[in-house]
């Protein structure tokens, strides 16, 4: 089984969060150093399969909700993650079995495994998505029958909020109003599950993954191979699913705009070399759609990563720069994101694209 | 002791309630046609005094929050009201004692006494503020030292909310925006405290002065004495309190707008006869300053009323309209909105108006 014991281990896994991230996500540097200090106690988080969990036990999320930015300002303590966890079994009237993460692109990989360290409680190898994405609803606990609610969120400065909604876009509603209110990143427990819940709705060995994404291109980056085709391998490898490197070269535009609460924005790509082709990126949150020419290459829920062309480093959207040297690279989703009904949640129209979903392996 | 046991009873509050509603707080129509269904099922409210009240009782606010046209479309029931207290009873972890109006100006006069109706429990004869407020921090319990929070709010659909903030202006802004979220009328309890806190903080003898306006209105309009004058001598007849006529005429403008989740406004009214002098009153949620030729004559908190001048029926801020023929009444607040204390709360400057509190006593 997957083991978090050293600094490289939360570096390979942080790395692969922001590659799965897909821009999005927040960058889970802040997680980083905050598991990192859980490290240092001795204390190391236990990682345990989906299907090892009883079908009785009950599984919640643990994650942070805001803007990464302000997070920063208010590093998370031990006593917030503790508080939340007490705070949800008060709630619900018994002790919590295990922690799933919501979703494992980003900095919400870290908060599940380093609560999981301060207690020993188990974490699940699987999160709600496998990738980023910007709305609770989103996930794969919600499209396929649990709620998101009750939930429980908190700040540091001693705010708390008790919600039980009808349905998770009220609930995501909910969420978003109160986070703007308090005008601080929140921390929360959300997607009180059994485990039978857990097996059937999550999407599993994410945290492995995420952590052999990272490991892969650190290897690949200190091998004499070729970088990219090492990760490419990597990805391919995994059952069902496939990856391509959809574009290389550099980036000679990016725009960004904050409205509605969202981080909107296209990044453009010229090749190196002569070629008048252009390549773009969408930006919601997250990268939502890629296209070569104009023609969609690669589109939601599948995923789009931006990487350094020479490190292979993932980039999150709001570092990328002009005049970046970028190589990017789609892959599929899980299967259980590909779905009729996960794709009525999470599909291209439900982040205003005027198409419908079309595989990457049909694309490319 | 007041009570509330006929319909009449129930219009003569509604009409006081509207008149210290100062153009907001909600039309009480559908807070009287719920009390008027307790009412018919035998049930009538428990009035007591504030004083009547022990030291170590609990005591909490029940109040509609958010638009009234939306709470009309969600008329509230019996069971949402019982909800709200049980889960507060279940949060606080012992009984609630007796419950007090929020503020006694508009709908908020209604839903406390439909609760004590339906549960027995005493109603407190006083409320928070003597009139209407658009805000949760703008009220004696807060200004003098209670918390708004823990609070528990529900929707007619089945969402819920608890919150519990580190302080009223935060309590303010959740509120705003679960209830903006929500989309629909929300009902909520507020502001557990003692007795001996509700006996420190609060305005006193409120319900009873209420229904007092109102049936003065009722029985003057059905004499053959001037309605205004027997008005203008009840509201003088309250210790410490003064009242004024400050303008008769016709409205010959009245500009509305939604901004920023208040509702804005001007009323412009000129004299019957061919006098050029013209009178305003500006809005925000409640009329918050009357000008005579530009001239501040009743400026917040104390309190402006605008009232058909025959009928001395008082009109909240959105049935104003152009052509109506009504006076207008400034009175002073209860003492308690006037110290340092209150006014750095709820002073002219906080609703964007650059002029000091001057007592009505000094401006007419």
């Amino acid at each position: 089984m997957i083991s978090i014991k050293t600094p490289t281990d939360i570096k390979d896994l942080a790395r692969g969060a922001v590659l799965l991230g897909t821009g999005g996500g927040g960058d889970p540097y802040i997680g980083e150093l905050f598991l990192q200090a859980q490290l240092d106690k001795g204390r190391t988080p236990n990682i345990v399969p989906v299907d090892s969990i009883a079908d009785d036990a009950l599984v919640i999320t643990i994650a942070g909700v805001g803007s990464p930015p302000v997070m920063l300002e208010y590093l998370v303590s031990d006593d917030t993650l503790l508080e939340i966890l007490a705070r949800m079994e008060t709630l619900l009237g018994r002790k919590v079995d295990a922690l799933i993460s919501a979703e494992i692109g980003g900095i919400n990989s870290m908060f599940p495994l380093a609560l999981s360290a301060m207690t020993g409680l188990p974490v699940l190898d699987g999160d709600g998505v496998g990738r980023a994405v910007p709305r609770t609803e989103m996930c794969t606990f919600s499209i396929y029958g649990c709620l998101a609610t009750p939930a429980v969120v908190l700040d540091e400065l001693g705010n708390s909020v008790v919600f039980e909604t009808i349905d998770d876009l009220t609930a995501e509603a909910v969420l978003r109003s109160i986070t703007a209110a308090l005008g601080a990143s929140l921390f929360g427990a959300f997607y009180p599950m059994s485990g039978a819940q857990a097996k059937a709705t999550a999407v599993r060995n994410t945290v492995t993954q995420t952590q052999e994404i990272g490991r892969c291109i650190r290897t690949a980056r200190d091998g004499s191979g070729d970088v990219f085709a090492q990760l490419l391998g990597y990805l391919n490898s995994r059952p069902g699913r496939c990856a391509h490197l959809l574009f290389d070269g550099k980036i000679v535009d990016v725009t960004h705009e904050t409205r509605d609460g969202w981080h909107w924005g296209r990044v453009t790509i010229v090749p190196l070399t002569a070629s008048k082709d252009v390549f773009t990126v969408d930006i919601q949150n997250e990268f939502t759609v890629a296209r070569f020419n104009g023609r969609t290459v690669t589109v939601m829920p599948d995923l789009i990563s931006i990487l350094d062309r020479e490190s292979a480093e993932p980039i999150t959207a709001e570092r990328l720069a002009y005049g970046q040297r970028v190589k990017v690279i789609g892959s599929s989703a899980d299967p259980l994101l590909r779905t009729p009904k996960a794709l009525a949640v999470m599909g291209p129209r439900n982040f205003g694209l005027d198409e419908d979903f079309i595989p990457i392996e049909q694309l490319v």
